[in-house]
């Protein structure tokens, strides 16, 4: 990442009484559809971003590097203004997060999945035909019952077929490989150390497991478990310590609630939708001076590879655009944590649209907010650590740097 | 260089049946003709290419830095991932890798000019006339017969006055200034150690030149010679280690052999003009995944300051087009190694117009091939190292970053 030193941006952070609004559209970023040649974003009708745009600058973020397919943790961590190589955040430490889980350090936590397998111990179906939650929640109660001797276990239940496994002990360490082995048809893989100094918590989860597969023997269809992204409670300076901010997180789902603990935020409660989004942002906009809106759906619509849902959401989002302009932020930022395009139908390295608003910025010849636009915008191509000290500067809270 | 960290990429890659295909157009960049205001890419006629970039994405590469003019070795380096700054390669190394010699761990390569000098021992022409290659083999076997206490004195003809000089012995170090002056009107320089543990390999390469001073002295108009760019083997990580690639070389001449080589690159038996690169390369599809294709008479007619020359060049170049797309790589990248504006006769600074075609690429609104329409392409101005990530992405070769 080529952007400016954290540090040195931290170090001009000053007080001002100005309000910035961060929204995330989940997977903005699309690819032209093959018999219109426009992308998702370029054939919605966005009458409200397109208005947004002849004033605001515009440019092409890439979240993680030039090539790099992000995941939302790292996705979400650039815009936030932390470096994504240098705090890598385990899939373990992410669930906690989410579930506001109160991972202490020495904790080691693994993100589960209940699976099937069939009378020869092979995986038949890696999410256990996508039990509900009700189901997760009552065979989790029943996890609960596994003693190891010289660890703690906590069990919690996640969405769907998902859990959260965190074990507490002296020594533990989380240098370990995944059970799952990310394909059907194969028994999940013993828990085997990285680091010599791991073999001992490597053998306390294969323990966990062996007495897991003994109390779901007679489970269908979940008669598994699978562990995977095995994690210590991660690190990083709240955006209160580096740059004086009183951050706030407006998000529906879990994960990016626990991404937004992460940088410090306060986790504000809201609805299910996004009109519920945008109302908690109005009822709070005097408490905080800075907000992360999330909207999710895009995403979900390109992962399934759904071009014409992907453009309803957008058109979806657009409607929202006066609501969040009522709110007066001055610093109005429309970004993406990376691309997913519905040709596609997953996540891709292609650079993110970004638009960004404020009385400040130099507006350049863009009309409408597309990625053909974006290519063409002042901001030029950026890495999305750039994205703080853009949206700090145009708030006015950073001083001039040397005299 | 702004680029994502090596480490990182090669942790991403993964294996998929895909095709690369990166063409190197030896200094490709330009500059507008005083006359016409075009450039020679403005100028020549190029419709293969021209369509091509309709469908591409476009930019502007910096091999080394901006401002920095690159001589092939580095220019090559950034193409293939290498940071050029890390990774320096002398010229005597260079020419080893180019004529396939086993340089072992220890040895001292350096690039030899057979130079003419006067009765005074001053340098009258730093080629001797340009002899040609028949004539330097014959003196390179003269100069075989000089013995040197301590080390073992390989010399082996290049192409035209080249040769190369390899040491082999004890304790030898590289750390030697030039004998070349790079000037006429002075005689050569004595070698002098730049550390002192190369005293002793400076005594030694300045018996060698002495003692082929006296063989030579008969000779015309090849009566001396002229040492530069001493090294040692270089190290590279090779791009199956890093990547997984099978990657192969298919080149004219042997500078750019040993560059691919350096990249752990299978260099391909070809003929002698780029029709006979594009059948080798046609033949070979199947078994390679990576395929670097050099095509070096642009960079000639550039260095010449034969603006018409490199104009009908690169539309010879462009003639070909079709068969390329004929290969049907997943990835076809077009770009040079470094600019050599006909107008300036030599190597530049300028960034070098880069064109990336694959069916995952977001077309920009490019529909030439030029450096000006490269200034409006969707991949903006990036540095040389961001393009391995980035054709590696385009071929599906590389997993999801985080989660």
């Amino acid at each position: 990442m080529g952007a400016i030193a954290t540090e040195v941006v931290s170090g001009l952070a000053i007080a001002q009484d100005t309000r910035i609004v961060l929204t995330v559209i989940d997977g903005l970023g699309g690819l032209p559809h093959p018999k219109t040649g426009q992308s998702e974003l370029e054939t919605a009708r966005t009458p409200h971003l397109d208005k947004l745009a002849a004033g605001s600058v515009l440019g092409l973020c890439d979240p993680v590097g030039v090539g790099i397919t992000p995941g939302s943790g790292p996705g979400h961590l650039g815009l936030f203004g932390y470096d994504p190589v240098r705090h890598q955040v385990g899939r373990g430490a992410l669930s906690a997060l989410g579930l506001n889980f109160p991972l202490q350090p020495g904790d080691v936590a693994a993100r589960g999945n209940f699976a099937a397998v069939d009378a020869q111990g092979c995986i038949t179906d890696r999410r256990a035909g996508r039990i509900p939650t009700e189901l997760s929640a009552k065979l989790c109660a029943r996890l609960r019952a596994i003693t190891i001797p010289g660890a703690e276990c906590f069990v919690q239940p996640e969405t769907g077929y998902r859990f959260l496994l965190v074990m507490r002990g002296a020594g533990l360490s989380a240098a370990l490989t995944d059970s799952d082995p990310q394909t059907t048809g194969q028994p999940p893989r013993p828990i085997r150390p990285q680091q010599p100094e791991a073999a001992h918590t490597a053998e306390l989860v294969n323990q966990f497991i062996a007495q897991a597969h003994r109390i779901l023997t007679d489970e269908r269809p979940a008669n598994a478990v699978l562990l995977r992204g095995f994690a210590e409670r991660p690190s990083l300076p709240s955006l209160t310590e580096l740059y004086g901010l009183r951050p706030a997180a407006i998000a529906v789902y879990p994960v990016y609630h626990g991404l937004a603990r992460l940088a410090g935020m306060t986790v504000l409660d809201t609805g299910t939708d996004f009109a519920a989004e945008v109302e908690t942002l109005r009822k709070h906009r005097a408490e905080y001076d800075f907000f992360y809106v999330h909207y999710k759906w895009t995403d979900s619509a390109g992962e399934d590879g759904d071009f014409d849902r992907k453009v309803a959401l957008l058109e979806a989002f657009d409607a929202h655009v006066p609501a969040l302009l009522d709110v007066e932020p001055d610093v109005l930022v429309i970004a993406g944590d990376h691309s997913t395009p519905a040709v596609m139908g997953a996540h891709s390295w292609h650079p993110v649209p970004f638009l960004l608003h404020a009385k400040t910025v130099f507006p350049d010849q863009t009309t409408t907010f597309s990625e053909r636009a974006c290519m063409q915008g002042g901001l030029g191509r950026f890495p999305a650590t750039d994205a703080m000290p853009l949206m700090l500067a145009h708030a006015g809270k950073l001083a001039k740097f040397g005299s």
